[in-house]
Order: structure tokens, then C-alpha cells, then sequence
């Protein structure tokens, strides 16, 4: 059974909405009780890095984003991240150079406390695709891959498409 | 962007509940829906093979799933179905010997319809491993894959687990 | 504040899905994580009396729940009841002579656990009508009111309507 | 049957996840989906005034919806409505003397939209009580009903409380 390490960055993903104020807002990573839901049954650790909208992902985060996947003793990796800036930490992932690692980074469009999140198909998907591509850093959203340096959000309609790098 | 067809046989994944009886039963296949909600952008053709429990399928009905493996101008085959005999199915469709087809077999523990359902997670693996894995039947459950003669499913726990062949 | 109290019986509303074995059956009621998700604010105390299909309610069921009616210290009592019975136990309890007290039958088409119930709706409803009534024995369904006596389920439907008695 | 108006002005019982900007907006109203799912059998009549956060409610809208109680042939009127200001349109509803109507407003904390709302419960409360409270205006939450110049949010709670007027 594969070790699989999942880190968690926040994102839309783990959003939940304070009804005090009415804005949206990150509390604890709802990654373990999805993963209990799915039944899930890899050797998994969560391990929560920040939890932050990716828009207020800075240089300072993307290092300890790879610092953590170079010190992790698993070699499959799923990250999860705010959609608006996962391909830039995708980039900074790759430029380190962490060759015996397989990491994917995933996200969510809606967040998983709505009722109509796409949180746990991207997660099923992450985690499958980890297990099995080889060594290289990817985005997988949509129910596709993506090598990190041939993909883009595309902001007028919300997915993720093939680009040159 | 790879084609891959989804055959629909029914299994927990598609129950709903109906209020006038109180008992479950099968309408139309949520696959479609599904697909909407997570923003699935690969080439999917959805069809409805049959919509039964899988404690119902039979030769003929496994017959009938083989012969649209075969038909099907794709190479990557999903196919939702029952947990209670996916194994079975599995192996009718190893023995068939479609060489060129890459074939995933996933399904759900509590219908999508229900608020708590492990399907979206289920279809968003089974989507991403029969885009890399190659040709051969496997059953994806529980956030793993498994060749279709290393599976069981067990019927204590509700886990699909290794098994030999 | 009023106070009021709730007796659980069962039925659809506290239906759950048992993955191992496909069926439904009860564990818990849901009615606290209910009452706590519609941040209830009144004097609440909730009972479980039985957890029981309303199609196994018998004259010793129906006895117990007007013992338990009969020895509440509250006026106002709210009661989850199966939709398949609940008019029998409405006419167990009004002929029970109960004067002081206002006594509300509900429950739903569809269990609380599954994404589309209608549980929430009834509940929000018989506790309202339940502080503003007359003493008397009440069913409240489909956002409506009927006296004891005045009220059938139709079975083709599934809707409560008003009836001679 | 009575015959009840439902006005809709928007608030978070109508709010919507918007996923390419991340924030929180009105499209159209919840409300008739609602009374599909709870199997409401009352003579009602849905329509919008508006679709605002209750923040941005004036003199001018609240004159709107005075407008629309005033014009409106039932008797039984219920209003969705933001919960940071209802007590002010509340107000603004009594100052306007409409003797002869039964006005009930209501909200929620949670948006519909989301897994864990509390708007089925407490729609189903606001039309529970104004078919059976005499004349008047009154907000419903939290289960309860207030006199409109009886009743605050309380701002650090979220919750419904008596006050003097």
C-alpha cells in the first residue's frame, strides 16, 4: 500500500463560512473527515502547512511548501492549494529539483462545506494520480493531469487547460 | 485529452430513496451530474448499460458488459457497479481478453444521493487511474487500485483489500 | 420561553443507510444535531420513546408514548413519528384526554441523512405551531395544521390532507 | 388552506458561492426549490422584492416591501430578509399600520446553498406561525417568534433575543 503524504495550504477547498460576519474564512482542515467519508484506505499522514487563500501565497510559503515535500520521507505527495496561484507554487516545486518525488498539487472550485463542492472528486483524483505517475510535479484538476510547466488556469471560465510552458 | 466511456450498470452508487414505499430504487443514472458538479473536462461518453443491485447480475448481464468493452471505440472504460459482485464482473471482463483497453470498475458504500456518499470521490479516481494505468481490468476502491484477480472485497468491513488471485 | 418537549419514535425522519448490508434501519436520532444546525433557542428537552418503522407501531408503542405524554411536565410536546401511522397515534393520544396539552405530530418523506430531506422543514414547523396552538392534538406536514381528527395521509401522493374524521 | 405571500429581499438565505471570484453573491431566489423539497401544500405565492445583504437595505427598500404587504390580497405575508437589519424593517412594517395582516420575518445564518443551513427550519417555522398568529408583525428565529419591537440580534451570538422595545 503506498505512503502518501498530504499537505494542506487552505485554498477554496477549506473554506467555511462564518455566519457571525458573513464572510468566508479558514478554521481546521476538513481533509480527515473527507477522507474518513471516502473510506480511503493508503497509508496517509495530513499535515497542515498554513491555511491561507492562495492569492496571499507568497515566496516565503511556496519555500516552506518545498521544504516540506523535501523533508518528507514519502515519495507521493498531494498538496492541496488555493486554485488562483497553484501552478506558480506547482513551478517553485519544480525548480527544486526533488527528483525522487511524485507530487500533486489539487484544489476545489467550490468549497467542501458547500453541498456542491467538487473538493472530493479532485481529492479521489489527486490521490490516485500520485500513486501512480512517476517522479515529476503535476496539477490535477478537472478529472485531468497536467505536467506543472503545460498547464493555466483559465480565469474567465474557472479550468485548467493544456499550455506551453 | 483523453476519450474515456463510462458505463453505468447501477450499484449503491445510483439508489435513490423512494418516499412513497420507503425502499430504494434505481431512476436515472447521477453520473451525468456528477461530472457537472466536479468540471470533469475530459472526452466522456456516459451510457447506461443496465441499472441494477449488483446481487442481480448475472451471465447474461456480464455478457452484455463485455460486448460493450469490446464495442467501445475507446481504450480507457470506466464502469460503475454494485460493490457486492464488482469482483466478478472484473474477472469476466479479464477473461474476455481485450488487450488494448484499459478498464476501472469503481462504485460507491452510500448511494450520491445521500448527503455523506464516498461516489464523487470514488468516480474522481477511477477517472484519473484509467488514464495511466496501462491496459488491463482493475477494481478502484477506497482511494486504491487493485489488478481485478488481487481484490476482495470484505464483507465484515466494507473494504476492498488484496487478495490473491 | 416555552418550554416544550420532543419525543422521538422513529420513522423516515431518523432513517440511515447501512452500508454493509444496503438496508435502512436506526441508530440514533438526529433531532439534537438538527436542533443545534437551526441554532433552536428554546427551552428543549428531547426524548427518545422508541426507534421504530411507524408500520410496527402497536397499542403497547402507542400506550408508551401516552404514558410519556401524560407524565411530561411541559405543556407543548412535539412528537417524530413514522408518516405511515402517525394519524392512529394521533387518535391514541386524543382519546387519551390529555386537556392541558398542546401535542404535535411530525416527521418526513425523506431521512434526514440524505441530502434532499424534508425533516428540517417539519421540524421548524411543528415546534412553531406546537408554542401557538390550543391545547389539542395536532398533525403538522406540508407546512399545514390539521386536528387529529381531520387529516389523512394519501398514500398515492404521499401528502396530508384534510379528511372527515 | 390559507393563502400566504412569501416576499423574498435576499439575505444569506438566498446567498451563492461565486467560483471564479471567490465571494459571495444573490442570483435567484432558494425559495420555491424549498418549498418543492418540503412538500409545502399551502395556497403560496412567491415573490422578490429584491436581493440584497440586509446591510445595504434603506428607506427606500423598506418602503418597497411596506408597499408590497400593503398591496398584497393575503392576509398572511412571510419575508425573507438578512438578519443584520430585520428588526429595522420589522419596525418599519408596524409603523405602516396594516391592521389587518399577519407579517412574519424571517432568515437564516447560514446560506441554503450550504450543507449546514438552518433556512429549511426556519422557513418552515415563519409559515407555521403566520397562519396561526393573530395580526401583526413578528421575526421568527430561532424557533421562536418575537413581537417586532420585542426582540435584538444579538451581535456576538448570532441569536434571536427578547428585548424591550
Amino acid at each position: 500500500m503506498a505512503a502518501v503524504r498530504i499537505l494542506v495550504t487552505g485554498g477554496t477547498f477549506d473554506k467555511e463560512y462564518d455566519e457571525l460576519t458573513g464572510v468566508l474564512f479558514f478554521r481546521d482542515t476538513h481533509v480527515p473527515e473527507m477522507l474518513r467519508r471516502c473510506r480511503a484506505r493508503l497509508d496517509l499522514t495530513v499535515e497542515t502547512v498554513m491555511m491561507i487563500d492562495s492569492l496571499d501565497m507568497d515566496g516565503v510559503g511556496r519555500a516552506s511548501i518545498v521544504a516540506r515535500c523535501r523533508d518528507a520521507a514519502e515519495h507521493a505527495i498531494v498538496i492541496t492549494h488555493g486554485t488562483d496561484t497553484m501552478c506558480e507554487t506547482a513551478a517553485a516545486l519544480a525548480k527544486a529539483l526533488l527528483p525522487a518525488k511524485t507530487i500533486v498539487l489539487t484544489g476545489a472550485m467550490v468549497p467542501y462545506a458547500f453541498g456542491s463542492s467538487d473538493g472530493l472528486f479532485n481529492l479521489g483524483s489527486a490521490l490516485s494520480f500520485v500513486q501512480v505517475l512517476p517522479p515529476g510535479v503535476y496539477v490535477a484538476m478537472n478529472g485531468r493531469h497536467f505536467v506543472w510547466n503545460a498547464v493555466r488556469k483559465n480565469r474567465e471560465t474557472g479550468v485548467f487547460e493544456a499550455a506551453n510552458g
